[in-house]
């Protein structure tokens, strides 16, 4: 859905405040992305223990969408508080940053939001602390909506590069679903379904977690785009057939090289593209490039556990006491990138150079 | 575990004849490979719509051990005729093969198998119904020990290759579950752990069927062989972190020019392969061959359902009504496949002369 002002909807809302109709701010309302594809369900969060094991339980998941929730958990902590002393208020904020940061302790976007909203508070001039919760809930709606606008951003870059193909590939979920707003990977997507561009989108599964099929295809579909679920196995094929003229994938993390740490299965789509004369795009805001790394060797490589493979879904599909390897992503070297897209500006081609050039 | 005669045994067998201690011949055991990696249990069929039941519902699978169940299925179909004249037996016999065909209609070792058993009959020179059953039976043991003897000569030429390596890569179930003795593409890694070789196995899990963590990885666990079970999408970062130096697969069919369509994934393997330096083998007997084919190009792409992909973890992990792309397998090019490693020989560099050479 296209508004007026030219930006285009996300088709969910993975966090919403809810004003209150009577005393107080609101309530924090999250759609629970544990109960998808099956069921549209959305859990209220009124104080910061609901936020904390929202978090924790993948209810709310993707760095953008962790740390808007964390924001507003700020807020609902603030709201129990509010009865206090400034300085006892403040003093008890921090307690509750500190918890709520330990839901999931590597997100780094969930430590960035919580410091600052607390950091708002801390240099609020009200003296009530309800004013200073009222202050520290625009804070949080800001981290909202400016998480929306980079989405915006990326899409606008993004749009006219999706509709020069009749069909994309994409992996993992770096959609609405982990952000404020149209997502990073499928922001372009977005844009170029609203403009009436006709394409398919090819969704990897994503095992281990199945956030392709899970979450992806979910919010395209919802959307009304036009999605294909296949295994990681089959994009090989997708890409030798020529179903696909281009793949695009979000980020986790990017040295400043350009060389790019996502979701495993991302590095050989890269060497596949590249095979068959398909674009490879990475969609990711200015927050994701790390510039202390100056290449992708000193990302490091987180390690899943055996049971996400050996009994993911309810039932063991693999025998008692086998070993796993189980690297969370890996790194695609820049050469293999045709371009970041950033919001800010298309790398490309990905070199020192022009990363430094758009990302500073 | 290594016989007096230098033969490896296979860790499990897949189908078994079970002489009968009174009247009749005996029954068949299969293995129930739709309960593994959980259980081990064993099915005795006695009779043929059983054997047509266990091949329908993927009890045994696997092109060779599929036509070694039929070859025996039609012994258990003439052990239920046994008491009719010639004429009518044949005829029957003729029905019943005609009904153990249609389990998988695709599997071209099973119709081969009943024909061969089948034709046995009518070529004898024997009188009496349970003359000619006996005779059967001597067919389609041959048709067992033959291929069992196939994956030993496949073995004997690719343990020395495995030999070199303290790492191999293998995907879907090439092995001693598909066959009537040590697999194809785990014949050598039998062999090599028999000489006492000391290597790891990655096994990628296979979507969607998971035949690589359900099956290859047990049955490598129960030879003793350190097997690790990797998601299919890991298996570019394991080659580029040069765990394996080889990746080995088997083949559902190859073409006059060496070109094998093989489980879908397969491709993939052999792009990353060579773009890390790491040999890539097929495993496959003459009959996997099919001269009538001058290229891969020529081999029909089976697509699968939906369902294998959207709840083949006994929950919906895909949107409702989500389209899928599920070809079952895909074609790896000649100049990506270092060898093809037949029991008569290996096809080695893989071009039309030396296929020629090796197969005829």
């Amino acid at each position: 859905m296209m508004k007026d002002d030219n930006t285009i909807q996300p088709p969910v809302a993975v966090a919403q405040w809810m004003p209150a109709s009577g005393d107080g701010l609101g309530l924090l309302r999250l759609l629970d992305q544990t109960r998808l594809p099956g069921e549209t369900v959305f859990l209220n969060c009124t104080d910061t223990p609901a936020v904390w094991d929202a978090i924790k339980r993948l209810v709310v998941r993707g760095a953008p969408a962790i740390g808007i929730a964390a924001g507003y958990g700020m807020v609902l902590a603030a709201q129990g508080l509010a009865g206090l002393g400034r300085d006892e208020f403040i003093e008890q904020l921090e307690t509750a940053g500190a918890y709520l940061e330990s839901s999931r302790p590597t997100a780094v976007n969930l430590s960035w939001a919580v410091r600052r909203v607390l950091g708002r508070a801390k240099s609020s001039q009200a003296g009530d602390a309800w004013e200073i919760a009222a202050e520290m809930l625009t804070e949080a709606r800001a981290i909202h909506d400016e998480d929306a606008q980079l989405c915006q951003a990326i899409g606008r870059e993004a749009g006219p590069v999706i509709q020069q193909h009749s069909g994309v590939l994409t992996h993992c979920n770096a959609g609405a679903l982990a952000t404020g707003g149209i997502g990073t990977a499928t922001a372009g997507m977005y844009v170029a379904h609203g403009a009436g561009h006709v394409f398919r989108v090819y969704c990897d599964e994503t095992r281990p977690l199945l956030q392709g099929s899970r979450l992806t295809a979910w919010e395209l579909q919802k959307a009304g785009l036009d999605a294909v679920v296949i295994t990681d196995s089959t994009a090989g094929q997708v890409l030798k057939e020529g179903l696909v003229g281009m793949v695009i994938v979000g980020a986790d993390r990017i040295a400043a090289n350009g060389e790019t740490a996502n979701k495993i299965g991302t590095y050989p789509l890269a060497v596949l593209a590249a095979r068959h004369g398909a674009a490879f795009y990475v969609a990711a805001p200015y927050s994701t490039f790390d510039m202390s790394l100056p290449s992708g060797d000193d990302i490091p490589i987180e390690l899943r556990d055996s049971e996400e493979i050996t009994e993911g879904f309810g039932r063991r599909t693999a025998p008692a006491g086998i070993e796993t390897y189980s690297p969370a992503f890996d790194v695609t070297p820049a050469e293999l990138i045709t371009g970041i897209i950033t919001g800010q500006g298309i790398i490309t081609p990905v070199t020192p150079e022009n990363v430094r050039a758009v990302i500073g």
